[in-house]
């Protein structure tokens, strides 16, 4: 089987607790999903990675960059690998993202036709092509669990033209991108390994931050017909009250029977909250970046996520964890003074204690969003 | 008990497989002590340091530095937390230097008096100045089971003169650090949580590449009575034989019931010969270094030491381990591929992995030559 959604319950807010399951195991959702942009959670081993968060049960999916590993190490050396999974020795779920998000934001001189995008590499400057059957091709090479359409992003603010304009652009690439995988599918580099198994590809549904766009894209979407949907080009700069209606209003018009993903979101309390309206799957660079910048989540005296700046001075000598209510092996083990030295001090462990206990804090909130749908909740204090 | 040395068996080669217990712990040697210059082995996690080596026993003993940790966060810092091994929290035996290398090495403008050296922080400039004394002072701050008395390293080469000068200022030097310790060694920050234990301080054998210096030095610290001798100004540029030579000129003229140690070697064949001779205690910031630049250590099919440089192309595709003898968490799960890919691409985790895999392999093979000597050898296969 390659891919089901099995919906145990609904809470009232319409968050859902599900199981996912895919090629490479079974996912708990709603689920926050690490990224591993190179084929690596930055800073963090993939032994800890998989002990992380709540009761030591670990990450249950990550993604990984269809644009980084395209460029670097390749896509064909990955396949020859065995996939991504072997490739980097992850052996459970994963996800890759179409290539489109990075090609928009990370190269230079872009040029879109009809037919895809003409880019220059952010590491050398050299020339490259992505259109939807190639990114699919890339995506196919790579082998994760679930792969997504390629889609255009549209910069943030955009008219309604533009906006329009772009829409129709990412549902005719959404299609090719079907068309194409249904006929490749099978080239997977585990489909035999796996019993005939293949990759799931999800629809993203676009249409910037007007929700008549919206509407026309997850109609069109849906028609297509795919085993989960994405709501794309959110968190771009708009205001988050903007970010919430759109997935508000988008969801409404997503199959409950599908799995529905937000991309590129957000802090502790938005995931919190997008996962209680019905959001199953999230991702964000967020924890492990904001760890490499000193920057670490805990929850105040009323549970309320409070961000420090772990450089502060006022922790020189502080003896204390990170969140004294934290259960990640950090938090068991290092005080604020010891992870303000290392991160003053350039340390290389500081970044990946810091990136270790915020995916820990992440996951051990999807945790308690997950106990809380599921009508077993239990305090934060206990992750 | 503060310290005691307790040899069971002694090779033919002089090679001697005893057992140092300190305040922290007890330390099988021949032993080699990863370095942790900054309160932390660099890239490399606590928990991990303590599983790394054959059947996961981990790092008996590490080094940490007195400059830099004087400079930041402060030794007056880590006394308030308790000392350094609560710091970090790394609970078992620690040893500090003194100073003196890193000043020589470091700093700049430095002004050499027979009171001490005046010199300028290589991280602001700031201005500073250690006596052997003040390094004492910082010493017992840190708290480390074993401190080393403050010397005077000359550069390499240096004429007779030069060298006998400096060698008349070290004994001095080692005269007024063993005084000043005597005095304050109670003040240790676990004097009393350890039952009125005190760290021990270690003379240090200077005389360049002098016989009959490097005799004379030995005679006048072996006279000051220290409970273990260093052979410091050694690996400073001359050649391995000469190396060698001082270090098997010097073992004769050191008590065989005192540890007796080698700053600051060597390769992995060096430290497995220089034990093999005699020396009880070395650490090095090569496995951790040679790591960071994607250097890693591995045997031919005849047990001989080759060097690695993983970012090489022909390992761009190679699904093997570093080295398919080595029994580390990093041989057992990664390819030389990934390994290289990570390095390639600046990933943070491919700095950890090379060090793990190095110290591991550094872990190992004094594992090999303690079986050695003890007549229990087994083959470095199974380490
Ligand atoms: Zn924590
Ligand atoms: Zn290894």
């Amino acid at each position: 089987m390659s891919i089901s959604f099995d919906v145990q319950r609904t809470a009232e807010g319409g968050g859902r607790r599900a199981a996912l399951t895919l090629p490479h195991g079974v996912v708990e959702t709603p689920v926050f999903m690490p990224v591993g942009t190179a084929a690596s959670v930055k800073a963090v081993e993939q032994g800890v990675l998989e002990k992380i968060g709540p009761e030591n049960r670990g990450a249950q999916i990550i993604l990984a960059n269809t644009y980084h590993l395209y460029l670097r190490p390749g896509h064909e050396l990955i396949a020859r690998a065995g996939g991504v999974h072997r490739f980097m020795s992850w052996e459970r779920p994963m996800l890759t993202d179409s290539g489109g998000f990075q090609v928009f934001s990370l190269s230079s001189l872009r040029k879109v036709t009809q037919d895809g995008v003409e880019f220059r590499s952010h590491l050398d400057g050299s020339k490259h092509f992505f259109s939807p059957e190639h990114s699919m091709d890339v995506q196919i090479a790579l082998g994760a669990d679930i792969a997504m359409v390629f889609d255009e992003c549209v910069e943030h603010p955009a008219t309604y033209e533009r906006t329009r304009d772009s829409m129709g652009l990412t549902h005719a690439w959404a299609q090719r991108s079907k068309d194409h995988f249904e006929l490749h599918k099978h080239r997977v580099p585990w489909h035999e390994a796996l019993g005939g198994a293949t990759q799931s590809l999800f629809g993203i549904v676009q249409g910037g931050m007007y929700v008549d766009l919206r509407k026309e894209s997850a109609d069109r979407l849906v028609e297509m017909d795919f085993p989960g949907y994405a709501i794309g080009g959110l968190a771009v700069g708009e205001p988050r009250e903007v970010t919430r209606e759109m997935i508000a209003r988008t969801l409404e018009w997503l199959p409950k029977d599908k799995p529905r993903y937000v991309m590129g979101v957000g802090y502790p309390d938005e995931i919190e909250e997008y996962a209680k309206m019905g959001v199953d799957m999230m991702d964000c660079v967020l924890p492990t970046r904001a760890g490499r910048h000193g920057l670490v989540f805990a929850r105040d005296a009323d549970g309320v996520v409070v961000r420090m700046n772990i450089k502060r001075k006022e922790y020189a000598e502080d003896p204390g964890p990170i969140d004294a209510s934290c259960g990640c092996m950090v938090c068991a083990r290092y005080s604020r003074a010891y992870l303000r030295h290392l991160f003053v001090s350039g340390e290389p462990l500081g970044l990946t204690l810091n990136s270790v206990h915020n995916l820990h804090f992440y996951l051990a909130t999807m945790e308690r969003v997950r106990a809380d749908i599921a009508g077993t909740a239990r305090s934060h204090s206990t992750l």
